[in-house]
């Protein structure tokens, strides 16, 4: 369902410090997030349900709910800094990060808004990039720019750099980050973060002072992935995070785009694989790019729990519509304790596919969504960027 | 018709002289010696008629047909040089060339003749090549002949060299040359081109003495991509003469692989383009090509003329058969006057490809085939290698 853009509904302050006290709960991904807001009309509302719904999916102590205080005050720091939060089913929320199943219930933003849902092309790559990879970037960046795309990336040494600080000069560039928006990293980019916050828009999902480490990088990557219509990678060795981004904008169905090299440079290994395996467009000029990119936007659409006029009326039970599980009277009935059992057997600490626990079971990729889901809220899997699920260590 | 091999006929010393004079005579090209030798059964026969074919053709002049003198000559020369000439349907007549619809009627050969019909691939690029274009050609070649394959290329300065010189010491080298066997081109290549003769195979089409010429290149390279499964492309740039081996390689229906450069080298642009349109298997290593190439050589069939017991009995008049041109009494007949009027409307001196006229008339691919052999026999054009035919300037 497509809504006028009047039609979003205005959050409350109240409002907004509950979505960001719910995201911020350990158990609740983006699935639980759309799924908690769907049945309860309201981040208040789940709030309040969600003690009860986590001890009921077998967590034994409280769900670590973030006080209203150190929330407000975190939101005060980010206004003082003169950033924004941004809801999903927020006007300003990235338009084709909102398409993806897993998008951020809420991001952290320092900068203009209107970069976030632009056209616009990520430029990934190797931190250690070659003078060619860099000139390459340089001018592809450029040109892009020029013709009107935002141009996204991550803010890392080489390509990336490289790619922002060519579209800086019109502020055509969104930096995706995986730390807070007050953190600077790498610290010799320390001047292009400002600029790019000055002329174009820092993004992330961190809250303030957050320092990024390694696990925080695949969510950055998703940004750049789910920002993008399509994604540029220049050199990337074998193994690389620039291949997860890859991934990404692969699982969310996006335009990969490869600038070819040399065998002998390892460098150029990652990309020539994409391309060796028909994944890629190999990319020379701008022309290519534009020619592999669709030529429009998506419209907004408003999220599930804002497509009633005002907000759902809060669910009564705890289970799932019957559309994901059937009734017990019915053929096909799932019982949600088997298949809770069923798709536990399936899993891992190492992320595997959602699509392949589906594969190896019998149920709908609804029940078995639905079954993660309850698993997460319990403390049992996590989710992971690009549509895998992994046990949490216990 | 496939025929075991002791099957071939051994032809005679004055049949070979004879066929000598007849793909030496201008206005014979190779489809017009199969149509020659398939009607009249031997080149003495076809010699006999020829003035009288080419005169009905409308050529005013008597055809420049080599004397036997200077034709035994040659072959004496060629025998002393330790050469051997190879004529289509010999049991040594490259197995691979065999099978192209244009294969040149005579070889001139030094070396041994068992590398022409192994399992080969062509390794073609740029004179001026990159080191590290060098580099790659060395280490492809050398482990293509480690894998038992042969290695065929064109004796050119720069990705040519690199490639026999790595494929030399098992013997595992073919180099195709556009001048004659006695010849040596580049003149730095002097050594090479002795040892590749003395463990390897030299293959060319031209006379003893001939310097290659501009005009004889194409024909080089048809030896090239004709005598392989298929061609591996290291550095070309855009409009090169490795592009048209590349061509050619296409029109034999024979497998294409490149491997990829920056786009920042000019001598990446030819392969580079070829990845981007699909024609041709991005490659990195022997496993990639290993990959590519067909596992299994075809059998050697015997040519047209050789399918008789003996050979043909010579057909009585000059007319093509029937199920070519049909009968003016049935339907769907063409008037051979017509059709050449037709066809030659839609040629000029630009080669234009026999597929494109046969699109642009009514008649059938045998009749337009038909019309332009008249044609070449009559001195108004000549057939181009890669399928084309063009106008003779008048």
């Amino acid at each position: 369902m497509t809504v006028p853009e009047h039609a979003f509904p205005v959050m409350s302050a109240t409002d907004r410090i509950d979505t960001l006290r719910l995201t911020r709960t350990p158990g609740v991904g983006p699935i639980n997030f759309t799924r908690l807001m769907t049945q309860y009309g309201s981040a208040g509302a789940a709030l309040a349900a969600l003690p009860g719904r986590m001890r009921k999916a077998g967590r034994r102590d409280d769900p670590a709910i973030p006080s209203v205080s150190r929330m407000t005050e975190e939101l005060e720091r980010l206004e003082k800094l003169g950033g924004r939060m941004l809801v999903r089913g927020d006007a300003d929320y990235p338009l084709l990060l909102s398409c993806i199943h897993d998008a951020p219930p809420v991001l952290f933003t320092l900068g203009d808004v209107r970069r976030l849902s632009m056209r616009s092309v990520g430029i990934v790559g190797a931190r250690n990039a070659s003078a060619a990879g860099i000139r390459i970037a340089e001018s592809l960046s450029a040109e892009m720019a020029h013709a009107g795309f935002c141009v996204i990336s991550g803010l890392a040494r080489g390509i990336d750099s490289a790619a922002h600080a060519a579209a800086l000069h019109p502020g055509l560039t969104v930096a995706a980050i995986a730390g807070g928006l007050d953190h600077v990293y790498p610290p010799e980019n320390a001047t292009l973060q400002r600029q790019i916050a000055e002329r174009g828009c820092l993004v992330t999902e961190a809250l303030l002072g957050t320092a990024p480490q390694a696990r925080h990088f695949p969510r950055r990557n998703r940004l750049i992935a789910g920002m993008s219509l399509g994604c540029l990678i220049i050199e990337a060795t074998l193994g690389s995070g620039t291949l997860i981004t890859a991934d990404l904008a692969q699982s969310y169905n996006r335009e990969l785009l490869v600038v070819p090299g040399s065998p002998l440079d390892p460098r150029s290994r990652g990309g020539n694989q994409l391309l060796k395996t028909g994944q890629a467009t190999l990319t020379e000029n701008i022309g290519d790019i534009l020619q592999a990119l669709p030529l429009d936007l998506p419209r907004r659409e408003a999220e599930p729990w804002q497509r009633s006029a005002g907000h759902n009326p809060p669910l009564t039970g705890f289970s799932e519509p019957s559309v994901v599980w059937g009734s017990p009277e019915n053929e096909g009935w799932v019982d949600p304790d088997v298949a809770q059992k069923t798709v536990c057997a399936l899993l891992s600490v190492t992320p595997v596919a959602v699509d392949d626990v589906v594969r190896r079971c019998q149920f709908s990729v609804s029940a078995v969504l639905a079954t993660l889901a309850e698993l997460e809220l319990g403390g049992v899997v996590e989710f992971v960027p690009g549509g895998r699920v992994a046990l949490l260590p216990n």
